[in-house]
């Protein structure tokens, strides 16, 4: 069975969860306290990871993949979740970029800073610059959705699945979503995909 | 002809340009000054990339590509570039998105500063935190290449090529690679691939 060496907060592990579960492909996890420095351990950074990050997949074999987007790439394959046209999966994976150089280190970090550090950490001086830029990224999607239901294509793929995980939740991190309308009707579309299951379950607001 | 909008100084951009050379594909490219907002103008974002940056490949029908990775991604497709075997194919793509997440944010930045900006530019101060991060990502591929010829199986891919681009030209934003014997090597052995061309034509130094 595959092990999932997994944070529950962490949206990059999050899109791996999302989806294993919509594959139906069963996994175990193990949970890491990434701010405790848990993935920087020799053990980790040796035998799981050199990069000290998660998500990792292990896989039955023992070998080891890194980089979320990398997983959902492997796990897609052959599957509903990447297209058969060789544009589209380009365009994948152009979304998939777009999502950890000018997304991620955004809309992201502030959620880590807001959400994860305490109140009075110096980085909390960051956010209005984090809020400047993962604002342009937010509209760089609401611009693509206006009038069209999924990133790529006609059809919902890990480009989503990447681009879902950390926007969904944009609000732990102080963003405003209300100007987004589009991004929130396709928050909304995706959540009504088979298989579907939530960041955090306990939370969750229907 | 692909069009390839274009920057000189760009190490993303030259990604693409030694993957299509080395493909044979023949391309004409338009240059673009980025310090000026070149590709920020109404005219670049509405038409070329909402994200106003370079590299773009536009197609003959017309169509634009952004994001350099997810370009290699599109033209290495059936090529020796990329690989056949699934899990190698994952490898790549964990290599690229690293590129993109922990190497070229720093690596390239700390070169972007130190070259393009003036002397008295406050971003200098961000140099010392630029350095420590672009070291550790130098480290993580030393530390693959001390016992590997290339990135991923045996062969040179497209994932060489996304680390090359800025890995070859770090000491522009003045990372020291003397301790970096395995990386030097394989520098070396990328300048010998066929069809192989450098990034600055009339600088390169043997």
């Amino acid at each position: 069975m595959y092990i999932l060496h997994d944070n529950t907060e962490s949206g990059n592990a999050y899109k791996v969860r999302l989806l294993l579960a919509q594959l139906g492909e069963p996994y175990r996890t193990i949970q890491y306290d990434v701010t405790n420095g848990e993935t920087r351990t020799p053990e980790f950074l040796n035998r799981i990871n050199s990069n000290g990050r998660i998500p990792v997949v292990e896989f039955p074999d023992g070998r080891f993949l890194a980089e979320s987007n990398a997983i959902l790439y492997y796990f897609a394959q052959g599957s509903d979740f990447f297209p058969t046209d060789r544009w589209d999966q380009a365009e994948v994976m152009r979304w998939m970029f777009f999502e950890q150089y000018s997304h991620e280190p955004f809309v992201a970090v502030a959620k880590f800073i807001l959400t994860m550090l305490p109140p009075d950490s110096p980085r909390r001086a960051d956010i209005p610059a984090l809020h400047e830029k993962g604002y342009a990224a937010l509209q760089i999607m609401e611009d693509r959705l206006q009038d069209h239901d999924y990133l790529v294509g006609d059809k919902y793929s890990i480009a989503d699945i990447a681009l879902f995980a950390y926007t969904h939740v944009a609000e732990m991190g102080e963003f405003d979503l209300s100007p987004y309308p589009a991004i929130r009707t396709w928050i909304k579309r995706i959540t009504q995909t088979p298989g579907f299951i939530p960041m955090y379950p306990e939370d969750w607001k229907k």
